[in-house]
């Protein structure tokens, strides 16, 4: 069984003996070791990362943004590569994986617009003779924690825009499925990023104390769980550093009486069972105005989650592999378990499913609730899982209040053929990405991704400009030039131009 | 003697038996009490500010716009008035009240442009017939803490812009010099703001910590003393603010041998000692690049220090007045007496200064020190007082590495005529605000105030385009239509557009 | 009778005998004498531009934007004598005056906000130690001739967005109705712009010729018809000017089936009727999908439109006013009876209207068209008067090729609640403004306002973030410093950074 | 001899029997024939891009960028044979020639930052639930005009960022060096550019006139000599194009006393004698304050300018090869017999130059004229050859009043280690790209090429920000959704939000 190295300075690099075992979760079976870092791993990295940063910060952004050109091609080259080693760990489809990575090479698109987004802004003129610019420069070094569900794009939503941006990096992936991740940073380098520049470290806990704690590191972006997001963000502010931290989400798709609803049934089985749920832009309620909705709802889902296509993710023609461990399938169940307990009526039952030839993977077939509640625990907690919960209310408005009344606020949609319906839903809805007939409402790589309210701590949304401001900081200079042979007067009073 | 009352929901109103004196530091005595805020006080502000917040939030940003214009004019209409206030109360002479308040109407006229710098991002197609736009909406009720170095301008950094954006604000001046503050906010309510929009609530340690704790204000905006705006930056974020904290300051003027020095050393004059040093961008630190300068400034600036015009700030023609409390004068006397000890060569002694008629008065005069080595406490330390502390060094690279090694990294400012050597270190010096041969190089309105390092916690700088994002948050929407008869499948991969 | 004159270089100067008689279009009666520039006199003003040119380009955007504010002020406190002056000679309803004002005192906002909307673009390190920025200085002595439709407005498009960007302006307004043109001029001046900066001359086509010819007038702005846009972009450009030339007009709206037709009738009867329709944003075609949505419009719109209230602008409580000259009158009137004879239905007929003590008023009633066909002139045409034409068709996108097939393309609009049919017609609709259940969408004055087709000649809008791009030429700037002690060799291949 | 065709609708075609022929310049034999087209074969290129028009204008402008990504690496890999046929057929030397390509390739990458550039402007509520948003939609069918000297990187200037913003492009390059263009356009083909989108016509006057004359062609860009840039200006606007022609030079480079002047000789050594000057950038005055600095500039360049490397361009190793034609040689030549006659000092004299084995190569060499004077032809006209004038002044007022003069305003540069010069120079100097210690200030791809006064007609510089205004429209949306159940007055009064 190969062991997976950190990648630090430019070569792969062992830590010690703290190891933990990646899964193939459409088998069961543990397939690799996975080295942990030490806070010493983490400093070396950091070492490294200081090391590169005077000479990276100094090249013009053009030429860094020759890098991101070059990863780009790489990644379109090694795309089917990638998707294996991500369905491999994640479980999630190939088709899933391949789109997922898309998405990711779309923030690398971005990255090489550097010399655009870095623009500053210059008056002439802002006094007699006075001229002003603001300049957006790198932090310095900054980190990245990122979660099992992405591992290609999220880690890709990061450090390309970091990196251009003049900063160097540090990341630490999931420890369930670091494969891909660290082959795609292989890829940066071989793109012709200078050592050290991007370094990956394996671990848990440790490592994420040692970059929370090192005071070189300047920011951190996060994403995963809520409780998790709340601690990085919370013991990195408080230690000075700049923080994004995106966490948890209950997204609601509301369905209006006018939505096209073969349509969105279509999109409701994509959101909601695509890569089994683990996805933090995942539906997980459907809100349906009116019992009439509700009840076609009900009956045009039905036959189609009973036929979902399950298997082990590398497999092809899928609609769903597994889950990412037996732990997370356990909890799911256990929620399922719970919404029966509860009340909810359990439409379909996707419990105790067996795939044949991969008895022993984490799988759970599509779950269906319909008349859930508000107050059930299956409502407010988020599953992420392949289980959507039907709440039925009377009016647009009704379903505004449920969704705002939620402590996420990650994404949501609205099906509606009606323009006023969309519009006072976008307006007035406290989530952070809203689709209109859009499922999956995550925004393209040129606008930038956050949520609200729980889901996200820190005021600049991941990628795009949002992340452009986030991994620089603004300097402001004002200048004049002494005019010879004047003589000018001290001002003790405070000085407007 | 008047007491001075809390402004909720466009009333005054008083809140207990808790009160402070207001002292004018001219003649050492207590003019007026000051009522300090209960929780209860706090609450009674929040509530305020949640009844006003639905309908303002709606209010478009053009009619919005229309009450920061008729701000604009009424505090042009009460300069003089609100110039007596300040200086009455902080001791600052009536040029230099005048001076900051000019700045901070510069704000509101920023404020002006808000339907301009509250545009959101359009994109058409970002898929085939799916567009998306990103807005930028209001975070709903929003708090200032404000210290009593800048009574006026700083609350005008604040307000102005976080009301047009569409929020609520909360503000707690400083219990020093309250009176033109509260003045300021009931001007704007004359302008037309609705009761409750913003709320001014006087007071201490219960005040903040009810700000900090209260689930309903959503962001923090500090400037005050780097230890406070810490505890905000941590207190508040642990609890899912956002928050921007800007904190002290030791600012160095670097003088090269090419320098202008006449003009220099007038710039310096009004840079250091102007408002008694108590500027968050006073020049503290003259850098000087070989003996020669050093020797030729000191030789300028004695004679112009001792000559200093002292007295009561509300008199006229006057360079500097008192301190701001006796606290605050013995504190700068005891870091003279701790320079002395070190070991610095005091050039000019300002101890002991008494003003004939205002005896009572916390006067101190103009402090000169040379020979300032960076191990010494009056070089590690913001003194926040009338004291100048030279140190020399013998090349641009050495000033460069001392002002980079400091923990604080607000403003600086270069002297000399050649273009290099400002480019240099415009650059790579680690500061925030930068001047050439521009001594306060404090950013015109439409760019953005903010330190690096130890003078600022959080992402964003105040005022300007970053005080814009700062109040506003991000929304991302995607929209396509339904097309009718025709017919989408489900999309269980991650969608691309 | 009194005599309007010239306002040149801050004074009243008259131009010799050629004069033109200003009518009380509601009366027919000749009520002052308007002075017609010669060459000479347009001399004089480009004489007086140019000696204030090298000063007020020198002043800082900052405190250019000052005159503004206090021009918006000027204009709010006159409203009332303005709108006045608008109706006595225009005609149209106190009301429309008022509202005209306002939505050029928009403008002046706009302007306001010049030191943001002027900003350039920074870029640090473009090279190794190369920077570059773009700097947006003005032009010189730009010009604007203005029509009589909108006397205050349509100059406020121009030439406080011009002058505050660094340009003086001289303006030639319609010698239909000049004397709130020159009033507003004139409290501009009151405002505390410097003489010179802004200069209005009035006239015929001497005047216009003069302008054109002249070298020292480096950009035009021209709103009026299209025969006289194509005209002075032509000789404008030609003789190496920028130029934007805004023309006719022929603006469809678009009925649904499911439009609110309650509310659409209301939103046509204004947008036809309000003003006599001499706007070129009126609304003049009404195309019905269907012949339902059609006969229902016909039978809401007849009563309505045969109790319009019409009579002296200048009186209270009308709908409408009379048209601005007797020619108009008459021309409006022979579309009229050329629609008769090529067979459109006359519904509602205006013509021979007699308003009681105003005899001699240049009335003329509403008029309504239905079966009207593009082959027909007053469907080609633009008419410029209170007559409506109903189009039927059977779909959307025949509703859509109507539109694009004609020559003009400066508004539209769509009545709908259907999001598809919205976003389809923004989307493909040949036409620079559109309206969705906007009946008049005239761009908010930070947007930009064009039409497209032979609606507008040029590049750039008017107005707005394109006004700005207009009125200033960039400058792109590409600094480095020789480093001390190094030596470079030539490069006589293409220099790539 | 091999004769190149057109390509249009994505296969190469001939248009008929009318040919010219291409030359090698360093052999002085034509080697190839060259198709010229008819009207005929403009129009079929128009039909083709008509046709191309409404699929490519729905593609997403991320999905056209990505042919662009693709392009850049085709660019790249070919990198070598692109400049060796720019060199063969130019002349210029191989390493210019790369330069010249590299240049271009980042006008690619901007392109390929489409879905960036290409966001609109969205405002939310600029009335009661009110939305505006202004998009930018492509123009349709648009046309470029090029020149030889720089046959890979002007047209590399418009037609990526034409086609990028949704355009289909017809390109009439030089018929003096055809092949680099045809070649590159056929990569763009290869990269996935649909067939029609972009096509290539050569030719001469009768293509142009085609072009201008095409009412399908929207907009034109031009780059080439004055008189030529004038007439397609005039041209194009009268018939309601929109146009930008970019013109002739004649570009100062300014040395000021505290120069560094062996680093600004090997500056000017590069720009005035690199690619013969067949440069619209290059500098052909260096204007000298005070005669010290003068006579220090001569004696340094003179031995430089009679050692240049002089041969085939196609060579390894050479500072300049021959010039375009044999015309262009005689022209030049016949300048540097004029500034004899007119009485300048003719430092070295590059006529008669013979080049051993290219003895028919149209080759002069590297000419200097000291104490010329304004009124001296070979100061007031564009020269476009290896000839550099030295002007005396005393000032640098003079130097700058000497160049606000001239009727070209294109580039021009300052060598000065002076803050206060460089600042007045920037600022106050009238052409529109400018050098501080650069000497071919060319604008890097994301800020905007363009002269001012004869050396540009039209309001919108090349490529960059200004290309995407230029090769786009805006069009300007206002929303509002009726609201179920409320009824809304007829407004007649002009709307105001």
């Amino acid at each position: 069984m190969s062991t997976i190295q950190h990648l630090i300075n430019g070569d792969l690099v062992s830590s010690g003996d703290r190891t933990a075992d990646v899964f193939n979760p459409s088998t069961g079976q543990a397939i690799r070791k996975l080295q942990l870092a030490s806070r010493e791993t983490v400093q070396l990295a950091i070492d490294a990362a200081k090391a590169a940063f005077p000479a990276w910060r100094k090249t013009p952004a053009a030429k860094r943004a020759q890098v991101m050109f070059r990863f780009k091609q790489l990644l379109e080259q090694n795309e089917a590569k990638i998707a294996q080693m991500i369905s491999e760990e994640h479980g999630k489809t190939l088709e899933d994986a391949a789109g997922e990575l898309k998405r990711g090479i779309e923030n690398v698109e971005f990255a090489c617009a550097a010399p655009e987004v870095l623009k500053g802004e210059y008056s002439r003129n802002v006094g007699p003779n006075i001229d002003a610019w603001s300049d957006f420069q790198p932090l310095g070094i900054v980190a990245g924690i990122t979660p099992f569900n992405f591992p290609a794009m999220v880690p890709l939503w990061m450090y390309p825009l970091a990196i251009v941006c003049g900063n160097c990096f540090i990341l630490k992936p999931s420890e369930r499925d670091p494969s891909s991740t660290l082959y795609i940073a292989q890829l940066l380098l071989e793109a012709g990023l200078p050592a050290g520049v991007l370094n990956v470290v394996h671990g848990d806990k440790v490592a994420v104390d040692a970059l929370i704690e090192a005071p070189e590191v300047k920011a951190l972006s996060f994403v995963g769980s809520t409780p998790i997001a709340e601690y990085i963000y919370s013991e990195g502010t408080r230690r000075g550093k700049r923080v994004q931290a995106l966490g948890g989400a209950k997204n609601h798709a509301v369905l209006m009486p006018d939505a096209d609803l073969d349509n969105a049934v279509s999109a409701l089985m994509g959101a909601a069972y695509g890569s089994c749920g683990e996805r933090c832009m995942a539906i997980s309620v459907a809100v349906c105005v009116g019992d009439q909705v509700a009840d076609a709802l009900v009956a045009k889902l039905t036959p189609q989650i009973k036929s979902l296509k399950i298997g082990a993710g590398t497999s092809c023609g899928l609609d769903m592999g597994p889950l990412v461990t037996a732990q997370a399938r356990d909890k799911v169940s256990g929620y399922v378990d719970d919404g029966e307990q509860a009340g909810a009526k359990l439409v379909v039952d996707g419990r105790g499913l067996s795939v044949s030839g991969n008895e022993e993977g984490f799988f759970l077939g599509g779950c269906l609730f319909d008349h859930v509640t508000p107050q059930m625990r299956i409502y407010k907690e988020e599953i992420f899982g392949p289980v959507l919960c039907i709440v039925r209310v009377e009016s647009l408005e009704q379903a505004m209040q449920l969704i705002n009344d939620h402590e996420y606020g990650n994404g949501t949609c609205i099906f509606t053929r009606d323009g006023e319906a969309a519009r006072l839903f976008c307006d007035e809805i406290e989530v952070g990405m809203v689709g209109v007939n859009v499922p999956l409402p995550v925004p393209v790589a040129y606008h930038s991704f956050g949520g609200w309210k729980r889901s996200l701590f820190g005021d600049l949304h991941a990628y795009g400009p949002d992340g452009v401001r986030f991994y620089t900081r603004r300097k402001a200079i004002t200048q004049r030039w002494p005019q010879r042979a004047s003589h000018e007067a001290s001002q003790f009073a405070f000085p407007s131009l």
